[in-house]
């Protein structure tokens, strides 16, 4: 007895928060907050959503305005960044901490922050990177960027890394969009590729789930490239500790090509990526990384202002 | 001394063998099969490596034709298929056991079996997955793909195993080739991703080797969603299990494209995957995965043979 009572003295009361947006990561970082023993308020603009968190102990508002009113921690999961001017431009944000988790990009993110902070609240954006099954869940691996406000941050850190691991990335606002959106993109290259594969065994009598294996195994072992990738753009050298360089693999190019019509497949996904293969060798060197790509992506900032 | 020799006694003599071609590839193949004991014989089109492979104990031929003679295993890793073809027109292939780890196509690899087969040569194909400096190291990862005849690799897998893993895929003398382009295919698919995303934050202030850790770990965590697809593509059902469906997903393709716009980088490398999700959409249900972007890449057997 002693000994809890002790226990519950030295363990700060858990932060409330109000909580605006109740979509399936919504609802799940709720739940994470409720089950941590978080005092939460929540508001969603349809009803039904907040009405079952209420059942578990949930406050629910009436409004965006009511929801906000109740705590200084508020945090906005919407659907997008049109959402969150709408929800709450007619709300008193003075003196709020304002942790905005609704997808964006960097821009968005930078002029919602400008205009939080117009309203007199601190500012904090995040980029979740994690689906709504791994939120809350200890080990899942899910965790979220933030950027903006430093001091907010720390201040709310615990509170931030219940539903998920937290990783701050700097002051400018913009910036964990900006990783969000990054990390996203190039999963949707190796998703991308990931169809090809599957596409180049659908006429063949090939299990799938046998392929799928050797497919994580293989992009598993190839993705620590990105490490050297770094390297190269930083030194500005493609041409150190290469194994494959750029005139071996664009050579290889009409083997995937090949292949890809003798099995019926559109090369649609991966064309363009030998293209700039083939660019780069033309204006650089065989020797090289396939690092080069990287730069033929970038549109010179004098063109683009031109 | 007695325990010695009788250690010596119940270990077999390493199999003699027959190399074609010296490469970074075949060189390190060669290096791998020496260090394990085996007696190599090698031929090389030009002769400067060879010779640095005899200055350490290997047996360099004149000819091809002279190589091929020494041992009735011979293993060829040429340039391409067309190199294979150039190098053993003249040979007598009777009764050797060919396995042939030159890079090729599916359809060039199954003809090249045809046509070793007609030259009464027992036939092997192989596909590398590793680089150079991952051959002959236990534990690098780096194995290669067989397919075609069975008994052959039965017979050889001891010597097969020394320079790199093996795993056989079957007797159609093409799957060797078509898994090793599948999963190269899926590693440029990642590549480009990643090229996108260094290209996101080329114009800001951020480390490239600070992003290199999150992309890779973020990669790692999301290549077992193979898995689903090949759960969804074997059950014909794509609206199962889904975590992030196709309507929401598609509904973020616009982040993508701004933030892209936003920091002056080409969507040439996710544009293409981004429009088979909409019209995957547009044909299909909201409710799926991603999985019938593999179905769009599939020219219709019919459409192709009309």
């Amino acid at each position: 007895m002693a000994l809890n009572g002790s226990e519950t003295q030295s363990r700060p009361a858990a932060t409330p928060l109000t909580l605006l947006g109740l979509g399936a990561m919504g609802t799940a970082l709720a739940r994470a907050w409720m089950a941590a023993g978080h005092p939460l308020t929540v508001w969603n603009r349809s009803t039904a959503r907040a009405a079952a968190l209420a059942s578990d102990g949930a406050r629910a508002a009436d409004s965006a305005a009511a929801a906000v009113a109740v705590n200084s921690l508020v945090v906005v999961c919407l659907l997008d960044d049109a959402s969150v001017g709408e929800v709450l431009d007619d709300v008193d944000l003075a003196g709020k901490d304002v942790v905005n988790l609704t997808t964006s990009t960097p821009a968005l993110a930078r002029a919602r922050a400008a205009w939080a902070r117009e309203r007199g609240a601190r500012y904090l954006d995040g980029g979740i990177m994690a689906v709504p099954p791994m939120i809350g869940v200890p080990g899942a691996g899910g965790y979220a960027f933030y950027s903006g406000s430093p001091e907010l941050f720390e201040q709310h850190r615990a509170t931030l890394t219940v539903p998920a691991g937290t990783t701050y990335v700097g002051e400018d606002d913009g910036f964990a969009a900006l990783y969000d959106v990054a990390l996203l993109s190039a999963m949707y290259g190796m998703f991308a590729g990931a169809a090809h594969a599957f596409a180049l065994i659908r006429s063949e009598d090939i299990d799938p789930a046998a392929l799928a294996p050797l497919l994580a195994d293989w992009l598993n072992a190839m993705s620590p490239a990105v490490h050297q990738t770094a390297e190269q753009l930083n030194s500005g050298d493609y041409t150190t500790g290469v194994v494959s360089n750029l005139g071996m693999q664009a050579g290889g190019v009409p083997t995937f090509l090949d292949t890809a019509e003798q099995q019926g497949v559109s090369t649609e996904l991966l064309s363009p990526y030998f293209a700039l293969m083939r660019r780069r060798l033309a204006e650089g060197s065989p020797e090289e990384d396939l690092t080069g790509v990287v730069d033929l992506l970038v549109r010179p900032r004098s063109a683009a202002a031109a």
